[in-house]
């Protein structure tokens, strides 16, 4: 037999929908509230940020939305992405379970984040936006954005939280390559990084600050606008392209996964390859489990509080119900860069809450262990987020293991870590410390959640 | 018209046989010779370095060789691998040429190096070698051979030339994650590297000392053997699977290359493309022009002499005739380290010999130029390498359109740039300077080249 299994979809079965699992869940979400007022946002609200056709997906409850001509013909310079089956990780791990990934790495940025990345950009193309802001962690998000732009003329900025600007230093370099400039956050150009630096000159940055410093300059000129890489629920339904790929080469392997698995930052990469298992589930098809995996310096969904709260830190976005650690929670500076978030996907949130999902917290060591054994068989070396999922994926195989039983797992390999390979190196040299989480300093961040009426 | 045209070939439909230019070449080539009785090798003056099997394949005239089924089912980790169509540069260039690429960065190591890493750590691994000794330039080599020796059990001990060693920390990390061990080179675990050290302590290394040092090694030990990334006629033939897609892939876009270019440091992802071509133009076809293209700083085949060389520094090495610079000469410390090599496959010098190809040098800030400009419509960042093949894609198209000629051309692109991106940033920041050829060092390293009855 084969050690090596990967499931070509050939283009012309590419996906020509996005789907958006407002159209499923059994309960409505919470709506997005306006900072100032705390009424339901009305589009007009997010204007200064998103262009229309954006806002409006934000808030479809179609199932189905069209994926434009354009994104789909950039989509096929890497899509569809490969579905692999782990059978040499299977081997080394001796378990009954059979272990397939998606890989989402092989798009020239190096991750998912392009999925929506040129679908942010097509958008704000056609609206006539010059110049796009955003924030960025590892520098995934930053360097997909910078990608997208560039197809399509856009200028890009792009706010790096300052401990991985100054980890990854490649990252800046691709970003460059691509055109976009990269501003280590917080920074002096806005009120929210000078606010901070005020307070904290060394302050080592967050994804809350850096969304805060980008938003604030797209709310100040007409002609920029704000992109997000994870979080909203447009973004959600972009990256859904990826559990619709997933579905058709399941079919193709001839196989149903028992067990989904997904890091969880923002919840972009987890929703995007879960949601779709998940629509058919909710619309009668069968239960699969479905997990969601965090770092346990920065443990959303397992520590954090379901509530209505800000998404960066200045206070500037509307309000979300969601899980929080506080806004003003600034996570350790561990590895995963793209993990360390204050909040969550309100999608993903609202999955949890209904107990469609279960999520797991993993210190960083043993999930770049993890990441070595697979890089060892499998051949690819993962980012550090998937790292997580990586690590879950190998849990759940050994379970399998041990209680004899034969399951399928799929999981999102989401990135390679080409560009983080210092944090290979804190790894072998034996530099790398698994960070506690800060429950005194959530508390405090949790005690400044907003009041509502 | 779609702008995305990526030719997926399936994997049902990959080659299972490596192609073997030796069988079509209309002059034989000039025969190895023992670098002590200046007689042609038998066999078993390799047997100390290279597996049986290997040695084979490297004397073979057969026009096919199969490739092994464990071998296949590793290429299937990323082969086939796409050809892509740049309609977007090739619009950002207002050209009337169809530009092509084969990209080879798809592997797990970034490049075309795993196509004869696999081949040869199975062939030892077969053989019953416990440890592989190599060189390596910029470390797509050493990285490929660690990921070759991590699946087959092999323990792989990289030489890497040390000024490469210094400016690409990341590609250690690499092969550290595959288990390979790294040695910046000159080293003192050899006499070759000891003797070069003594006489000066800061030598910046160079491919040919690297490969004195991995040799030595593996003549000392019987269950260690050498394994070379370049140069060898092995090596050209596993590489034959580029070429041998590319030719199935073009038909399937229904074109033709009239222009097929390589970039050359040994020659072989060069000759892994265009070798296929050339022998169906070697066995009647029609005719197309080949291009080699090499740093301006290292210009083997437009500046070397065709002569018998030593392929090391350290004179361990059988004599082939091929283009030299001599095997003392060290080249400057430029971005390009996979291309800083003295000599040329003797292969692709014989073609180059009989008039079947032709040889062009660049300076690297104009390939690095070429590089950004197509990272920004292509989306991929171009190893440093690879460059030159990518500026002398765009000078050809820029020719077509000059004289208004929709000619075809198709180029290797044969590894992507994330290893690589200091090279990206020096060029940003201004600092990357167009190095020169050192002529009067060549001639003095050329007067030492070995003196044949």
């Amino acid at each position: 037999m084969s050690d090596t299994t990967q499931y070509f979809l050939e283009q012309s079965r590419l996906p020509r929908q996005w789907y958006n699992i407002m159209a499923d869940f059994p309960e409505p979400m919470a709506p997005v509230l306006h900072p100032g007022t705390h009424q339901p946002v009305a589009p007009s609200d997010l204007a200064p940020l998103f262009p229309d056709t954006l806002i409006a997906q934000e808030m479809t409850a179609e199932r189905y939305v069209e994926i434009p001509a354009a994104v789909l013909d950039i989509y096929k310079m890497w899509r569809p992405s490969p579905l692999i089956r782990a059978r040499r990780l299977e081997k080394a791990l001796d378990t009954p379970a059979r272990i397939y990934f998606k890989y989402e790495g092989v798009s020239p940025a190096g991750s998912h984040k392009p999925n929506t990345a040129v679908a942010q950009a097509y958008y704000n193309a056609e609206a006539g936006t010059r110049r796009l802001t955003t924030e960025t962690g590892a520098g995934q998000w930053g360097s997909s954005l910078a990608f997208a732009g560039s197809l399509f003329g856009l200028e890009v900025q792009v706010f790096q939280v300052k401990v991985s600007y100054q980890q990854k230093p490649y990252r800046q370099a691709l970003m460059r390559t691509y055109g976009a400039e990269c501003i280590p956050s917080p920074s002096n150009l806005t009120n929210a990084g000078r606010a901070i630096l005020a307070e904290n000159p060394d302050h080592p940055g967050s994804l809350g600050i850096a969304i805060s410093e980008a938003v604030e300059l797209a709310a100040q000129a007409d002609d920029t606008k704000y992109a997000l890489g994870s979080v909203l629920n447009h973004v959600m339904l972009h990256q859904s392209i990826i559990g619709q790929e997933a579905l058709l080469q399941m079919e193709m392997a001839g196989d149903d996964p028992d067990i989904l698995i997904g890091c969880t930052g923002g919840g972009s990469n987890f929703a995007g390859l879960v949601f779709p298992f998940l629509g058919e589930q909710l619309r009668g098809g069968r239960g699969r489990r479905i997990l969601a995996v965090e770092p346990a310096a920065c443990p959303t969904l397992t520590q954090g509080r379901f509530a209505y709260d800000f998404g960066d830190t200045a206070h500037l976005t509307p309000l979300t119900k969601m899980h929080t650690l506080g806004s003003s929670f600034t996570p350790p500076g561990f590895h995963a860069g793209g993990l360390r978030y204050h909040g969550m996907g309100p999608q993903v949130s609202h999955a949890l809450q209904l107990g469609l999902i279960e999520a797991r917290a993993y210190a960083q060591t043993g999930c770049f262990e993890a990441a070595v054994q697979f890089a060892r068989h499998e051949g690819i070396v993962p980012a550090p987020e998937c790292s997580h999922a990586v690590k879950a994926a190998i849990d759940e195989a050994l379970r399998c293991k041990e209680e004899g039983q034969g399951q399928t797992i799929l999981f999102n390999l989401s990135g390679h870590g080409h560009f983080d390979m210092q944090a290979y190196i804190d790894f072998f040299d034996g530099k790398l410390e698994d960070r506690e989480y800060d429950a005194a300093a959530a508390e405090v961040a949790l005690a400044q959640l907003p009041q509502l009426g």
